[in-house]
């Protein structure tokens, strides 16, 4: 039982209607292994430049994330985003982008990392994804993308998407990909690619999970204090591929297994946006967890009337 | 038990990816109505010009539903709306907007509208919209309105929402009366104007349910083939307020019959949203609606289950 991520390791710099912070630790390998860690023994791939202290790398082992293979280039820069979010915290708004030690990033997966049932693909090149996924032996892996490879490297992503077994993207992104205007349309096409799982994150919205048995619709939680939504996504994957890492179900006949792990992606990506950075979901406890998926089933739990005309 | 709705009876002419119709029969009280028929006894007030023919009163009078109080200005035109969808079907597109005998309406109830129990004060005019509550006897009033109004018509609109029971919303609007960038927090300055419910539709994202009670959140359903969303949000409105009407439940005491009641109309904005205009949902039978509210509790069932590290 043991899961990969590779992705980025970042310094993000952000705005919000509700404060900024300077140079926090983020990127997509951070924000999915700290979700994770509450489910499973988590691995993280990714370079750092020496602007990366102890302090940082200590966030990650202190939730018993192994760093082993967190590379440091000497003389290097760590990945800086600065960004900000207006009134519609759905949308980003991307004021610098540095990749820094990522432009020439080579990822060597240690024999730990590659014997990992389960690998995450975080958003990165999708070359370096499929170079990725042939070093892994997982049984197992999904892959995140976004529009900017959607638009530049569009076979390259195709082909890294036939190699893994599971889609997450934003919808938006799933319509962009396919060129299908119906979600349905768009998840099939996509699973169409290779993948047996699809799943369509949605914002504040929710998620929607697309499987060959079938489909599964989640809202979003009704959070009061959305203060940073960077990271969301990446610690929605972080709740979705822990459990079932921890399940050891996965696929198309998990799909119990599946729509648990949905519900848990959702509530990771409700703490981490209730907070800068990776303050919160560093912080929690698994009560907490429990607390809020209990909170969860309440918040969309229904029940079946007939009508009494 | 009996449900009346005062709203737009009008002529749509609309184009979607998928195809185009010219002069169908639309307008806010005529889904409202097809929606709500299948659930209680629905009266209809509203205007319509010479060009509003037998065949057009006979697709309501088919559901049957009261069409006395539809008002016959001679020598006009009924209201006319000529719209269009793009690849993201989210927004309307208006081109063309003839208010021709709504400009001039003045609500008249007849004893039988009077006496319902429930109303609905479909999107027109917020002055109008009092007019007809003060003219009501219901026990309980929803409203619906648009940005228009909140822009050009604020004071009269916060003092209809006053007025009612409980109000019905897209999500950007709540958002953009309350000037709260927080759903929740939207919600709740909504209802500090005195309703008691909030409903907080989502588009193909589903609604969200306010009271004092707590909160409710439900996803779309997941269709496959949207030919034409004109309407969808009356048609939630109408599945949603037939049903409470029906089980004489609403208001703080009923969360559980307001979470079905949200379920119902999530229903019949799913039929609304697969043909043009009126055609799926004046077609309807109990059955159909039935299974798909099965197929609607299967989509977002989830377990919970206990994290197994």
């Amino acid at each position: 039982m043991a899961l990969t991520v590779v992705g980025s390791i970042a310094f993000d710099s952000v705005r919000t209607p509700f404060g900024e912070r300077e140079r926090m630790l983020g990127g997509s390998a951070v924000h999915f292994a700290l979700a994770a860690s509450f489910f499973t023994d988590v691995c993280v791939v990714g370079p750092v430049g020496d602007d990366f202290g102890e302090e940082h790398l200590a966030v990650l082992s202190e939730r018993g994330i192994a760093t082993d293979d967190i590379e440091h280039v000497a003389g290097g820069k760590t990945f800086f985003w600065r960004g900000h979010y207006d009134h519609d915290m759905n949308v980003a708004h991307t004021d610098d982008t540095q990749l820094n030690v990522f432009a020439d990033f080579q990822p060597k997966l240690s024999p730990e990392s590659c014997g990992s049932q389960m690998l995450f693909l975080g958003n990165i090149q999708p070359e370096l994804q499929r170079d990725v996924r042939r070093q892994s032996a997982a049984s197992f892996a999904a892959l995140d993308s976004m529009n900017l490879w959607i638009d530049t490297a569009r076979d390259s992503l195709v082909a890294a998407i036939g190699e893994v077994e599971c889609v997450l993207l934003n919808d938006a992104e799933l319509r962009m990909l396919t060129e299908q205007p119906n979600l349905v349309h768009a998840a099939r096409a996509t699973m169409e690619l290779g993948p047996e799982v699809i799943v369509a994150k949605r914002g504040e919205y929710g998620a929607a999970l697309f499987t060959g048995e079938g489909m599964f619709a989640i809202p979003g939680l009704l959070i009061e204090d959305v203060r940073d939504p960077t990271g969301a996504g990446d610690s929605f994957a972080g709740g979705f591929l822990g459990y079932l890492d921890a399940v050891r179900i996965a696929g198309e006949h998990g799909e119990r297994a599946l729509r648990q792990a949905m519900a848990y992606g959702s509530v990771m990506a409700s703490f981490n946006v209730e907070d800068f950075g990776t303050e919160r979901v560093a912080s929690l406890t698994e009560g907490e967890i429990a607390e809020r998926l209990s909170e969860f089933k309440r918040l969309t739990h229904f029940e079946e009337a007939p009508i009494v005309r």
